[in-house]
């Protein structure tokens, strides 16, 4: 398996695009992007958990019952949530999009990512679509995922290209982090796409399976999303024998979808909304896999250890607290914990009490990019991983004042 | 009943004292508390049920077996929390007030709040436990409130004087809120007086039914601390006839109880590490309490929405993400939200949909120091309040770099 570029049109037969159609004060900034398969593909989701959900969702639910999808239309700046007509501007934006590219409406994606309970005019997409859909190309990824940022500092895409029964495939995709992130079942957008043959219901299984390791272990602020949704679409232009069950095929193809949202997850993670850097939180020693999971996603999720390694300081006393208060049956006096960067790797607690380390050495390792967490639980070999981020001034500073 | 001055003081019997002994290196700052009964005292407790507890809480749990107490040592500056020695300090401070007040060790409570992870010499506390005993007098109560604070700003102090039996009796108490708050069935630290006759029994059972409505309804940062601790001390001295079983009495002692534990959260939540604001969440018509304690609860914790309430935004898709991932058990599209402060009141949202609404109106009213936001779910009957604070620049400032 190796890394290729292209992002959500590295699978064959995929085109994409992304405008500026003025749903966005800021012209400067796409705020709807376009994912189209020369073929119908099958498709699978996993939508947030959250009771309040975006209009789009439920719209998008409807359209993926029969396992079949051929493209995306996904605006930013609004979420086209919490409105009395909602459901309806939905389907409006489903309805253009399958008349500009002469499909059926049932085929369409619908998403919305932005502010909560402000009234989404579907005029400026309406205006926008023709032109959209005529600029649709194979490198047209990065204007998609400029497209569907909300507070992004970065355009987030991947792809990897690995072999499957002697043919070629691909796995790319884009995703929209930032804020609001706590992933529960599923989480923020993310739109994938895959040129192998495999059948609706494994591909269901494939995501679903999968982000339960990948975007569920991410927290950004502990806000669980009304719009979150993942969804991947394979158009089997690959040519491989198609997968209808579990098998060697199968696991190649979880291994190549969980390499694309890693990475997706590191990158939404390492671009939270005013993150300085990337935390993963890596739990080894546990007793099962759920404890493993609870304690890293407790303490990727604590406010005071975020913003200590915003502050580079290595109060791993948080880290025991969050851990603590994480619900987990572990034995505190069995728990080391390392921080380490690519500056090196530090013991600053163990068997539950402090060490002696040296604050300078702590320090430079902290003040690197991304910080890995390390927890060793010395009760079993299960392992888990979760990614987040320091908090700091910018977190505040966006979230102060969003709508304006 | 009346507010009355005088704090963890006010009750009869109680004296209290506040000095520097050297844990902090900021010399301006008590990091030492001492408060004392004349008698012995019916006594309870509810702890922090974070599965790292701090060594005090050990300690202190084993001598509040018997229900009775008569003294309370606390330090600030260090936690006494995940050290190889820690229970032995701990009781090494109860041996030496203990000593210096003439009582036995096991009438006294024990309490450290500060950096976790760092050892705790005893040598200051036991150099200054002389003098402290000395200073103590009925109007130490913010000497001792000062000397338990941590990065609170302002002391917090509360009594309420009432009738019993035809006795005057009194309530009062002190309170360390600030960060690490999050409690679950216990809180930061109070230490509560009275001098009303109560059963040791009957005076948990006051104790642990109150924290579920007030100190386990604050929330400044979702971190659950290690050092949590609530304690009431009760010595009798009002004459009243003793309360031992529930009745006219039990009701009138739990109504005071409550006006003293409502006073130190909201003191405790507007004082907030960083806060500029006390927020309020009260939410009316749920279906049971548990429901209307969920939502007031999630809505409190969300960073969005405390980000939004700093800037002063009427973000109210942020309320309405709040009650959708809670867990509760809601219906979306009956939810009515309102802010309000001493500026006015103003609707927000209706039916789970925005409403037209004044920007600058929303503004004048979330510019004031205490918001309340008002959840109403037409749903039924029941309801309940939440506390917390905004989330500022100063929370990341002095959470970035906390042990230095």
């Amino acid at each position: 398996m190796k890394n290729i570029e292209g992002g959500v049109c590295a699978a064959q037969g995929f085109s994409a695009q992304g405008v500026h159609c003025g749903i966005r004060k800021n012209t400067s900034k796409n705020d709807l992007a376009l994912i189209v398969s020369e073929t119908p593909c099958s498709a699978a989701a996993v939508y947030t958990t959250n009771l309040v959900k975006g209009a789009p969702l439920i719209v998008t639910k409807e359209h993926l019952k029969n396992g079949v999808a051929q493209a995306v239309i996904c605006n930013s700046g609004n979420a086209n949530t919490c409105n009395a007509d909602g459901i309806e501007i939905a389907e409006k934006m489903s309805d253009l999009t399958a008349q500009a590219l002469n499909l059926n409406a049932d085929d369409i994606v619908v998403a919305s990512t932005g502010v909560i309970g402000q009234p989404l005019s579907v005029e400026p997409i309406a205006n926008a679509l023709p032109d959209l859909a005529q600029g649709l190309n194979p490198d047209g990824s990065h204007e998609a995922a400029l497209g569907i940022m909300t507070t992004d500092t970065i355009a987030k895409e991947i792809a990897v290209e690995f072999t499957l029964g002697g043919k070629t495939c691909r796995i790319g995709g884009i995703a929209k982090g930032s804020g609001m992130i706590h992933p529960n079942m599923a989480t923020m957008l993310v739109f994938l796409t895959s040129d192998v043959a495999i059948a609706p219901e494994m591909l269901q299984k494939a995501l679903s399976g999968d982000i339960q390791n990948t975007f569920n272990m991410i927290s950004i602020d502990g806000d669980t999303s009304t719009n979150d949704m993942v969804v991947i679409l394979a158009n089997g232009m690959a040519g491989n024998p198609t997968i209808t069950a579990d098998g060697e095929d199968f696991a190649t193809f979880m291994k190549a979808l969980n390499t694309v949202t890693v990475g997706l997850c590191r990158m939404i993670a390492g671009d939270g909304e005013g993150a300085t850097k990337l935390l993963e939180c890596i739990v080894s020693g546990a007793s099962d896999e759920m404890t493993a999971k609870t304690v890293a996603k407790s303490v990727i999720c604590s406010s005071l250890l975020k913003a200590a390694m915003f502050g580079a300081d290595a109060n791993w006393g948080r880290v025991l607290c969050a851990i603590g208060y994480s619900g987990a049956d572990v034995d505190v006096t069995k728990i080391d914990v390392s921080f380490k960067s690519r500056e090196g790797e530090i013991l600053v607690c163990k068997d539950g009490a402090g060490v002696d380390f040296s604050e300078e050495i702590a320090k430079e390792i902290l003040l690197e990019k991304e910080i890995d967490i390390l927890v060793e639980l010395n009760s079993g070999d299960h392992t888990a991983a979760a990614w987040g981020c320091d908090l700091t001034y910018d977190y505040v500073k966006i979230n102060g004042d969003y709508r304006t």
